[in-house]
């Protein structure tokens, strides 16, 4: 001990990639996703109380790179995240991210932590939670189009929030599908690898949808949707990227995070900027209505927005506590006299 | 050494505010500020190309959190920076600060630093090369009014870039001066401490004004400027904070770094929207004059840039290769299959 070693409050949290995924399964992989849904419910519970600044994004020729802040008027969040979708070419990841906490109140960082992961679980816990709402009851079957990185999450996610016990799985690239099905082994599904994606609709009351294709494609057309399904739209979150036929949006009663973003970034960028669209957190309070018939389309145009993020966080925060998942970094100069920041310099020479 | 331990890819170096004070005694602190002015010089030269997004803030009632990004094309560079003024009384900084680089093409952060010290520095290397720009030739006598965290930065710094040899320092609270004129024993400048704003700025060439005052101040009223001098602003930085009575500014030729930020926070807040100012990247480019004459007053109207922490960022980077001066942090989720970042997570268990 020493008079030079940081104070406390020159300290914060920092929990690595390592470190998040031992939290997972120090925590476990269901309890982590349904943890997660509760956060995120609580905060799309009190919404309005968001201070909702739009995405701060720097486009370039090669991918985008964005900083997602939001705050609860006591808590500050940010995320970092990167989109290249070049990337995975020269075994980079197409999208990397971490994320901030701070207090309100002083502007003192209290968290930073790795977001790779972390997004990755939120962003199945929102669908799962979303679907809580949204799907027909007794839904036990779902489709899952796209096995890449999203696919096995959101399948645990739907098993552990909504009594999924069946996911079908399709992809244009069956090692895809391999790959999912051999990580979902031993979760207590129910998995069914498909060779097309109606056959992987077969019977399934949710459609996950989540492909990584560029421009607008047509995972699903108009004529493979039935009455009575939920459709989770997750692969369309970026302008010039959907995944949906136009069709089906017309069809369907549309469930959105945030209005202003989701015209720009969802499925409903296809569509008239008046296009009728109603916000989740309305339905969650139950100021606007969800399903309301058995034959009902519902879909959730999900692009992801910075308060599940800052839920995540939150959870993350919350968690840490006790357990050795995080170090601290000495982020934060802490002189003993604010006004003395070059004494302090000058004693760390010595 | 196992699989399972983070690629190259996911690791980025982190400067703790730690290391940052040892590179700082490793390279030397008139090196390091005559180095970091060479980069933000060179910064300024090529202004035209940067990316500049306007600093994203987030209000409360006790403070503000800011996010400042800006990219050159091919780096991008943000800060995290917080203002709480009524941190002080709670022993806490009112600013601190922490930064990021990453690479444009990828999105791939490649460096995480502290930038409480490394802003204290770049804030006085960009006064030094300015007045290095717009000072009368063979200032030697700096008046710094205003004797807190930034005072013995911009002493040293107009030392080391200017030929600044005598500082004579003024604060209301003679404490602060005390603490100034301490700090600055031994490091070669004669220190004349001195009981009031007007006795500081006796045979002063150079006049730095940077003081904690909210609300608007006057710090400097116009009866007390003589011809020729040189006025380096640095306290007037948001809005309803400034220092000097305006028409100090009418009479003087002022020069800025961005207009549209400088007329916000800046001394011209008091002035009219069109009120005449010169950018500096334009006098260091050589496309607009800075002083013009012997009787001037040229006004360093300073309210810090993202550019600037840009460059101090980029110096950090190219200045830690080689050195014990960071640590690696495992940021970045890196999974051998960017498609399987669930196997990656599950790997993790055993």
């Amino acid at each position: 001990m020493n008079n030079l070693a940081p104070s406390d409050k020159a300290l914060v949290p920092f929990v690595s990639v390592d470190n998040m995924m031992k939290l997972v399964h120090h925590i476990g992989v269901e309890p982590m996703l349904i943890g997660l849904a509760d956060y995120i419910e609580a905060d799309f519970k009190r919404w309005e109380l968001f201070d909702k600044t739009p995405r701060v994004a720097s486009h370039s020729e090669e991918g985008v790179i964005e900083l997602m802040p939001t705050s609860d008027g006591e808590v500050y969040g940010f995320k970092y995240v990167n989109g290249h979708p070049k990337n995975m070419k020269e075994g980079l990841q197409t999208v990397t991210a971490f994320g901030l906490l701070a207090n309100v109140g002083n502007g003192y960082p209290v968290l930073l932590s790795e977001m790779t992961v972390l997004t990755a679980l939120r962003t199945a816990a929102t669908s799962a939670m979303v679907a809580k709402h949204l799907a027909p009851k007794g839904a036990t079957t779902m489709a899952m189009i796209g096995n890449g990185a999203q696919s096995e999450f959101q399948s645990l996610a739907m098993k552990a929030i909504c009594g999924v016990d069946t996911v079908r799985l399709y992809d244009v690239d069956p090692a895809a599908t391999e790959k999912a099905a051999r990580n979902l082994e031993g979760w207590g599904m129910n998995v069914v690898a498909c060779k097309t994606a109606e056959d992987s609709m077969e019977g399934a009351q949710i459609i996950t949808t989540c492909t990584a294709d560029k421009q607008y494609a047509t995972i699903l057309t108009d004529n493979m949707i039935g009455a009575g399904v939920h459709i989770n739209a997750i692969g369309g979150d970026c302008p010039g990227k959907t995944e949906l036929h136009k069709d089906i949006l017309s069809r369907s009663d549309v469930f959105v995070e945030y209005p202003p973003q989701t015209r720009i970034e969802g499925e409903i960028q296809q569509m008239a900027d008046d296009f009728p669209v109603t916000e989740m957190w309305e339905v969650i309070n139950g100021t606007a209505k969800g399903r309301t018939s058995d034959r009902q389309i519902t879909l959730f145009d999900s692009v992801g927005f910075a308060i599940e993020d800052f839920s995540a966080l939150r959870f993350v925060r919350d968690r840490i506590k006790g357990t050795e998942r995080f170090i601290e970094l000495d982020l934060l100069a802490d002189p003993d006299d604010p006004r003395d920041l070059f004494g302090m310099l000058q004693r760390a020479a010595s």
